[in-house]
């Protein structure tokens, strides 16, 4: 059977999570009826990262195995006419081999992060940034972020829940990037490693924002990195300014003709 | 009676426009009835343009008289707390003279149009630009707007239903920017006058659309201008991509302490 890779854009709000769940609305389910409105045997859509309920992704990746061939552009274009009106997207499809694996495959995840603070209540960008309204210190979060760089164990910042075999991790960047507005700042966080635990991303910017606010000092997110301790973690900021960026794979699927 | 103008920004989706109509969700509506909960003899606010069904915006200014005098600031997080959860903030609150008027002292208007052309459907932006899948040709569509820059007789680009008393304006500016994003390319255009007549930017943009898509050649607008008759117009375009960005007074009621 031909495989296929999706890269799918969403917006995370109306869904419980990239996850199908029974009954409850996913990016996963969406993607897979679209699918299926295709080519009624497709059990499967598998996606790179399972996103929570919420987040968002710009870069998420997938593959599915078709019963026919399809031209890439073609079947990009039916799928995004049985999505309407949901608010996913496909924004380019690959013809992969039987080998390709969206989430096995997979080398690294990147993720940003949208903060905005301003005093108003959001109008346009509703639910796609996390508004708050104190002021936040670029310079030193992005030390206190530098102390996260590298291989650790990262218990502190993983969630009670998490399933993944080892606390252990290796976090290639996390850069805070500054825009200015028309009004308000907005601190954007860049974030890179090969994967990630459950909620590590969450509880970073949450305690970033904790050292942003003047409420921590940087030093103190490597003291909490080190206590190697939940309970040193500070809060864990809220999924809608969450954002699967890209995933990338030894080579990239989207990039060959 | 202290008089305030009021800077707000809006999402135009939900309403049939900035003007109040009876039964209907209006923008005016919905910011008269904030004021109201904080003075019950709120009969008006007078907002500076009357934006359409749809549109926009991001600097309506308004006025408004008050039977007490309230701190700017705290003034505008009453409102905000009130105009919740409507698509309508409150960006800058101030004591104006009692002889300023919202619509009749602005000496000019600023209107911002975003263009997405972008093969799959919007995820995030739905609603807030006008997408389009076609490609388009920037210079060809800046060489043609030039044809509209200065005082002319545009009776071409007018609403059929338009109220002005004449159809003589003078237009400012209208530059074509262009933004690479991740997915497509925006045009965005920028266009600024004293005033406008009724459908004049969205006839503008309708017509520069057809001469970035190649339909028409830039010399045609110069032919249409000159026609001073509507059915010279190319179509109008959607209302949604559609923004007011600035109103203009001789000093900025919004930059004085």
């Amino acid at each position: 059977m031909p495989r296929y890779a999706l890269k799918i854009e969403y917006d995370g709000a109306p869904f419980v999570g990239w996850q199908r769940q029974p009954k409850l609305p996913s990016v996963q389910g969406t993607v897979e009826a679209a699918v299926r409105k295709l080519d009624t045997n497709c059990e499967l859509v598998q996606g790179a990262g399972r996103t929570d309920t919420g987040v968002h992704a710009t870069g998420q990746v997938a593959h599915v195995d078709l019963t026919q061939e399809w031209d890439p552009f073609r079947l990009s274009e039916a799928l995004n006419f049985h999505l309407k009106p949901s608010p996913v997207a496909i924004m380019a499809v690959a013809a992969v081999a039987d080998d390709f694996h969206a989430r096995f495959s997979a080398i690294e995840r990147s993720y940003t992060f949208r903060i905005l603070s301003r005093r108003a209540p959001m109008t346009f960008d509703k639910g796609t940034v996390w508004r708050i309204t104190h002021d936040l210190d670029a310079e030193a979060m992005q030390r206190a972020a530098d102390y996260l760089i590298g291989q650790h164990d990262f218990t502190t910042f993983r969630s009670s829940v998490c399933q993944a075999a080892s606390p252990i991790k290796t976090l290639d960047e996390l850069r805070v990037e500054t825009i200015e507005h028309q009004y308000g700042v907005e601190y954007r966080f860049h974030i890179r490693a090969r994967s990630f635990l459950h909620n590590q991303v969450r509880s970073f910017i949450g305690t970033l924002d904790r050292v942003g606010a003047g409420s921590w000092a940087p030093e103190r997110v490597k003291v909490a990195l080190e206590a190697v301790d939940r309970s040193a973690c500070g809060p864990v900021c809220p999924a809608h300014g969450l954002y699967l960026a890209k995933v990338k794979y030894p080579t990239d699927p989207f990039s060959q003709k």
